[in-house]
């Protein structure tokens, strides 16, 4: 036997080595249920950067393989946030997504044409930076890999071939903006590398070689994510809120019946108008309603909907996830939800879930909890940033008033379906759910997008309330 | 108490009774699980119909009630299937459905502005009932509304009132064109009130008459989902197909090395010039993939998606169905995973499935897989007539060659997993799947989407047949 049959055999031994112990881990990771292993893949054209995921497919079992390759956003992707078109098509936990056009591309591309500065494209990887954050929190493991050739070794035929290249993400860049793509990706991988989601520089030169040593990456995310149990490590020390939000609100403002009646027809057709407004065709409003339970929520948010063109409004009641959710980062199922330009969206409860009954009936860990603070307000700030107006309101009544209610709905037959065993145990929590919601009003109240709380301790000085506060939101933003 | 005084007070009454056994029939149809109840509202402007929805809104439970508006189709719903839009939102079973610029809006405008004739309203009225048809069949209860004032008796002021209007469907039409509307709407109740569907005419000039007569209409709707077992009526009497495709097949066909290696090269480059040609950006490409198990589907789909961007394409692998995808009509979930123009997706399995293994295990009933056959020509139509190109192919083999493939896989370390109890239980309900196959060849063969059957009996011979046919029919698809 030849020496270059000989190496022909070994390579062969390892990648069927390879192949096999990947299959085993695949299947084991998708009996654990543990979360996804994401392989993003960066690099110049014609390096083989579908081939890879071609490699892949051959390997393993398909049907849980997910491969999302993006394009420069098109269509309505340009007018929502950028995360959005990944949020809504996020692999399951269990399974293996690979990314071609990942949320890198369109940066670094910015970057290398001059449209945005540097100082813009650190910015843009610090948000990618709290995005994968994110997703290693919830338990995703992140691989990246940025494939080049080295221009001093030879390159291999089988690598070079321009016909098995399907992709070309760079081809339309000119030669001297294509000259800073190489320094560009350095500096991403310099601001981008984290432990829980580093980057690996991959030699393109050797197709074989090169699937080896992302086979074998993605063998050890695979294993790293069978044998370590997360660990949930805190944020930080906590420090629970010390302000008292709930018990300094004034519960005495009451609306006669007249006057409510004036007050409503004013401020619903100002509402029209404002929704109207040429304006706010391109801006669009999400509405967030949290409340202690029987404070009102449907009624208030029906008086407002009833202003609103039913074909550019949807209401989520927000209930406990489906399988298909839970297999997903928390946050993932609202992201879904979030309005298109023109449109409005309004949350009757919402994902403050996580902060609120998650929190309280132990759903979640302390981690996570304490970690959604800080993600919800990313999560705010990117709908902000694309021009999504997000309005917030605490619907707060007091315990007495609560007991009422409940027994109002006890005894009618029209209400009865509204009261529910939860409620009654959900009122038992009450002090937990004050303590909750202090924390909640203290860490997500921003200047972008702060929280009104509302006494609906009289129902119609409540709705009045709120229209008035999304009134007066919608007014100062279409200025 | 003064005569309108008492009046008023039996209305009251009556309204709070209705409401109460809305409520209660909600709760009950929850439970069930049986079909949803959709209610479809037409009518003129200002004629209450966004307020028919606050109402109801009021009444029920709001968690499970859906509301479902839409304008003209804009961006990429034009460009998709007419029935597109309204399939990847469908409220699931166990739910109440709202519809206010349904599937018949866009007809009907274009039928009264001129821009359709009566022969093609005709038709798309033709194309609607087959689809209300699906969706009855499938379970759910499907009413339709139309309101208008009557002219001749008084409007009462809350109907009138202009302020609580939100919704203008017909504002732009001008008056000549507004003049065809009443007209135009009695033809299409005339063409498409079914037994299963039916049209109302509802009359607006009292609101809460109004809102009563319709409440009713859903109260006996639920009513009767609850109570009648939905007959399922077989569509015909069934006969089978006589033709034996299947054995009539020449599985002989073989192709040595050199030659395969020759040819793929060939239809890969043919495969990557065609998809960039500049027409294919407004088509878009769908490959169906069915076939006797270890017929070697993945092979030959590997060998097709090699070629192809990865930014373009999405390869579905058919699994059962999740809980989400089991509470609405079985197609539901393929119209979601359609191409976008300029897109190509390929299903390893389908929709098919419905009428294989769905048929042959007894997932469905006879009657179920019976109606699918319809069904599907109808889902296939629709595709095709939006400009996406649908390519079916059945890969067969010999039961003596599968069940050698079977033994290598056993013994393969590498191609274990590609073995399950499942396809050994398949394999001994041969002579059934070869019924259903030969049935589904048959009945599903049409003009615009004929099936290929190939012998995959040599893998290199069925790789380059099933390629050569993508080829060519997209060739002949983009002249």
């Amino acid at each position: 036997m030849s020496e270059s049959k000989k190496e022909k055999k070994t390579a062969k031994g390892r990648v069927d080595q390879l192949n096999e112990q990947l299959l085993e881990a695949q299947f084991e990771l998708r009996k654990s249920g543990k979360g996804p292993v994401f392989l993003l893949i960066g690099g110049d054209d014609h390096v083989g950067k579908a081939e890879i995921i071609h490699t892949f497919y051959a390997w393993l079992d398909n049907r849980f393989l997910n491969a999302r390759a993006f394009t420069l956003p098109r269509g309505l992707e340009e007018q929502m946030p950028r995360f959005w078109r990944y949020c809504r098509t996020l692999p399951p936990n269990g399974e293996i997504g690979f990314y071609l056009g990942s949320w890198y591309h369109q940066p670094l591309r910015e970057f290398c044409t001059g449209q945005i500065s540097e100082q813009q494209f650190s910015e843009q990887m610090q948000d990618i930076l709290r995005f994968e954050q994110l997703l290693v929190h919830e338990g995703a493991s992140v691989l990246k890999v940025w494939l080049e050739y080295d221009k001093s070794k030879p390159v291999h035929e089988d690598a070079s071939s321009s016909t098995t290249v399907a992709m070309r993400e760079w081809n339309d860049l000119s030669p001297a903006q294509f000259e800073h793509v190489h320094g560009a990706a350095q500096r991403m991988i310099e601001l981008t590398s984290t432990e829980g989601a580093p980057w690996t520089n991959v030699c393109s030169n050797d197709a074989e070689q090169r699937d080896l040593q992302i086979g074998q990456l993605m063998l050890d995310a695979i294993r790293a994510q069978l044998s370590e149990e997360k660990q949930s490590t805190l944020p930080h020390s906590w420090i629970p809120s010390t302000r008292e939000l709930l018990d300094e609100l004034d519960y005495t403002p009451a609306m006669d019946k007249d006057e409510y009646k004036v007050q409503l027809d004013y401020y619903q057709n100002f509402l029209r108008q404002l929704v109207r407004h040429p304006d706010f065709s391109g801006r669009s409003l999400m509405l967030v309603f949290e409340g202690t339970d029987a404070a009102g929520k449907g009624g208030t948010i029906r008086r407002i909907t009833q202003c609103l063109d039913p074909r550019f409004l949807r209401v989520h009641g927000t209930r406990a996830p489906t399988d298909e959710e839970r297999r997903q980062p928390y946050l993932m199922r609202f992201w879904r939800h979030i309005p298109a330009p023109g449109n409005i969206v309004v949350f009757d409860r919402s994902y403050y879930g996580r902060v609120l009954v998650e929190r309280v009936e132990g759903f979640c860990s302390a981690a996570q909890w304490q970690r959604a603070y800080g993600e919800i307000n990313d999560f705010e700030h990117q709908l902000q940033q694309s021009g999504i107006l997000v309005i917030k309101f605490w619907l707060a009544i007091t315990q007495e008033e609560q007991l009422d209610r409940f027994e109002a709905r006890e005894e009618s037959p029209l209400k009865r379906y509204k009261l529910t065993d939860e409620d009654w145990r959900n009122r038992k929590q009450w002090s937990a759910y004050r303590e909750a919601v202090h924390d909640m009003l203290e860490f997500t109240d921003t200047d972008e997008s702060p929280w009104h709380l509302i006494s609906s301790e009289d129902k119609r000085h409540g709705r009045i309330q709120a229209l008035k506060i999304v009134c007066e939101s919608l007014q100062h933003a279409l200025k």
